[in-house]
């Protein structure tokens, strides 16, 4: 039976829906939940700032199923928008906990600090950014409130925000409260004349084909798309947001889709597919290779937790989950393997001696080889995360990163979040220097946890996506020796990588490393780009 | 006569209002905007992370009257909303320029990147956070627009938010457009009663009083306020807020007043006052010393911005300024001078020398003899902010802090932001561990503009301020070796300071180092603190 203590009650149910680590800034407002927070089974992880704090909890909700992050009022939670923003966008259920000022001390309306207009002003921002939101200013309400806020993180898988005014964190909410857990369930009607047809269109095509995507992994359903494709032999793409939902040495993997972006046959034969099961795709900008994908919807049947169309028309009230399992048990005929075209073994690797500089290209041809089945590969935005669409992610590894939201400076505090959530796999984190300098000193947050992610900072003196767009001075991000940051945090180890022989160095020295974080300040090119990157340039001019 | 072009119009009003640098990070949407900043008169001014170019457009706004940021869609946007939320709490004008999405691009609702789930989600968030919004979406109405916004964030010295759509930047706007320059007036009649009223309140007073806070800061008045003051032998106090709007060498200045966080004699003067002239004053809990402050309604008259107030009624259509500008014309009697309790001299400060560890204290002692009347200090967040208060502010020296939103990470970016505004003048910036930790990475900017600000981090090993409220583990911030800091970054000067000795001597090498910035590490312990929080913590355990 829970505690009927508010502050209490909030973190019993977060402990409840796998929640073990709570990522933020303390502040006078929330300092008494704080406390709770301390003495309660979570474990409270402190970050440099509130941002990282955001960003450490979405991969931590994305890895887990949960996110939760706590901040004092305004100048902590509006630190928050950014990444609150990135998780509704990327589907990531991240709790935002909000100290604020009491409700006996609003009296009057005072100017207590930290307010910026009215008290509810931080609450009004957070409505636009998450799928629900709520201030526990009655304890009436309090307990029941909490249910349906965090009821809308599961379901939906977005962010939510709970606001906690500080003196309402120790008051009992109503006596006899039950938890409510809400099991929403399909329209069985509905769901049976749907998987029908789809099974009907899915059994008529001559190449049928199954796009994975985001919420596959959002809503864990990695092992049910594994049957569906073992029971049918469909083969399978996956979206640069889905990527690693299905391990690509699997071998009806056919490689990412992405437009004009991904691999040329892997986009001929989805394009060409006469029957396109899409499961939990959203289709963005990123997702469709800037919109040089080529789908056809009369060849669709598109599955998400909000939506389910086949061809042009839509069903209402039927789950994601539930279609997926109703297709399982339905009467999909079992073909003949295809011919597809499978992802191409990245050539192996051999550095060269001696001074060869290293290039984009050769930096993910010798990373793809360095993956082990525990690493979990984090690109930031730009070319970290261009090129890493073409590492071979293995069975069990996993693959973060913002590809469509794209914010910069997720990927240094996304290995915090990950890591915390999952101890044993390591990651391998891919960011630029931009996006570097943005949070990369939460370092200091990944050594007080004694983490171990191997950092390769993608140094080419820039943002360097943007100077293929339109380039300028301001561009140029200013040199940095990251290598030397180990010596102002106190812990950790750096390289500085310039040739292929020193890259190599630095890899076996990193990787025999276990006890603290690396990284490598590998220098590159300014204008040096990724194939694929390259291939989207090339593409994309074609069309002007 | 400005250009049509709305993009060049936008930059030739700014420049038209002061305004010569712009501060922010490029990203895609932006671009084209940038290449016309870029070809401009404004400079462009990169920091590392978004949040740092808020921060340092707010300073740069305090000292230059208005300030610029410029940033992408929602990625760089949404980071602002914290700096934005103290520009609007602590009156500052600062213009939020965004890049969007073009409109010939939003047809059908697509999923672009970065978008969180309206296109007009950003402008939601920012309705919130401004005094004024727009988004440029028709070159009809676009010119006059940005005269409406950029109106109101000169008249009410709070931030507003711009967004110009990709594909809007370079379009021309309506011709024959002629750039609105409005100028409000007084309602004569009111404005001849409350002046009157006020002059008789004053002369009638025994021991009459100024209060002197923040808006005659934002309003340019300092000399108005002095004229005021020599007119009439009223002495003045300041808040903290308002600090340093009189020079403290001044004879008719009193001190600051912050009811029990001040000095006890300034305190019962101003209290003790029959008619307290309150001059731009925001009544927030840390100006009241945290609600000590005993402050009579019925002797006070309070003139602001926003409202003119006489004892219990107010008075409409009352422009601050002409009120200030009335009460010099008006038949105000000279006085003699009065006995007022003056700022005691800090005492002169002989170093120990060898291994007498310096405290906070001391270091503020030490601080004060080696202001310049060319420093600016600049304060961020807890003691370093109480500490600063006994600090003597010369005539010409500026002190900027934020003393009532109180957001974290504001120092180190602000001395960017107020020295590019104001080259000679030096920014002395004081800065505690945890705060410098959020942003303090922006010396890589203050270095990249070879400014050169001498830094003192406060490294008492976690958030101080929180320890005298409620300690834990949670409040620990990690060591960070902070005089190492110029070896990553490549210019600068590092010491680390732990005797009275050492900071003698890093403070004299400091000083003359002249080329580039430099940073102190003075390590204090965790649980000592300045007298002015001391005297704040003991006040309120009398009150208990």
């Amino acid at each position: 039976m829970p505690s009927r203590i508010i502050g209490d009650y909030l973190i019993d149910r977060l402990r409840k829906l796998g929640v073990r680590h709570v990522f933020g800034v303390p502040g006078d407002y929330v300092l008494g939940f704080y406390a709770m927070l301390q003495k309660s089974p979570l474990r409270i992880v402190n970050t440099c700032d509130e941002q990282a704090a955001g960003f450490a909890a979405d991969a931590y909700a994305r890895v887990q199923g949960l996110g939760a992050v706590c901040v004092t009022y305004c100048v902590g939670g509006l630190k928050l928008a950014n990444a609150t923003a990135q998780a509704y966008a990327e589907k990531s259920p991240v709790v935002v906990i909000s100290g604020a000022p009491g409700m006996r001390e609003r009296d009057k309306n005072p100017l207590l600090h930290h307010k910026v207009r009215e008290f509810n002003t931080q609450k009004c921002v957070f409505e636009q950014l998450t799928a629900a939101s709520t201030v526990l200013d009655d304890p009436q309400t309090a307990l029941q409130e909490i249910d349906r806020v965090l009821h809308a993180a599961v379901r939906y898988k977005r962010p939510v925000y709970i606001e906690l005014p500080r003196d309402m964190a120790t008051v009992p909410g109503i006596a006899h409260h039950v938890p409510a857990d809400i099991h929403e369930t399909s329209d069985p009607v509905t769901l049976r004349e749907s998987v029908a047809e789809a099974a009907a269109m899915l059994n008529r095509a001559k190449q049928p084909v199954i796009l994975a995507d985001v919420e596959i992994h959002r809503f864990g359903l990695q092992k049910e798309l594994l049957r569906l494709i073992q029971k049918s032999n469909i083969p399978a793409a996956a979206t640069i947001m889905g990527k690693s939902v299905i391990g690509e040495n699997y071998p009806f993997y056919l490689g990412v889709y992405a437009g004009a972006l991904g691999r040329d046959e892997v986009r001929r034969y989805v394009e060409q597919s006469d029957c396109l099961l899409m499961l939990g795709a959203f289709m963005t900008d990123i997702n469709l290779g800037v919109f040089t994908a080529r789908l056809n919807p009369a060849c669709c049947i598109s599955a998400t937790s909000e939506r389910l169309s086949i061809r042009h028309h839509n069903f209402d009230g039927v789950r994601f989950k539930d279609f997926l399992r109703g297709l399982l048990k339905a009467p999909l005929r079992r073909r003949a393997p295809a011919a597809i075209p499978r992802p191409p073994p990245m050539p192996s690797f051999h550095a060269s001696s001696g001074r060869k500089k290293i290039t984009v290209r050769r930096l993910f041809q010798r990373l793809n080889s360095f993956l082990r089945a525990n690493t979990t590969v984090i690109s930031d935005v730009g070319d970290a995360l261009f090129g890493a669409t073409d590492l071979t992610i293995h069975q069990h590894t996993e693959f973060l990163g913002t590809a469509y939201y794209a914010s910069m400076g997720f990927a240094v505090p996304a290995a915090l979040g990950a890591q915390l959530a999952r101890p044993a796999r390591r990651p391998l984190v891919l960011v630029g220097d931009g996006a570097f300098q943005m949070t990369g000193m939460e370092l200091t947050s990944i050594a007080r946890h004694r983490l171990n992610p191997i950092v390769i900072v993608l140094n080419n003196a820039g943002y360097g996506t943007e100077r293929h767009i339109q380039d300028g001075p301001y561009n140029d991000v200013a040199p940095w020796h990251y290598h030397l940051l180990p010596e102002v945090i106190g812990s950790g180890r750096g390289f500085l990588v310039e040739t292929e022989e020193q890259l190599e160095n630095a890899l076996r020295l990193a990787e025999a490393e276990t006890e603290t974080f690396t990284v490598l300040d590998v220098h590159l090119d300014p204008l040096d780009r990724s194939p694929a990157l390259d291939r989207l340039a090339r593409n994309l001019a074609k069309r002007l």
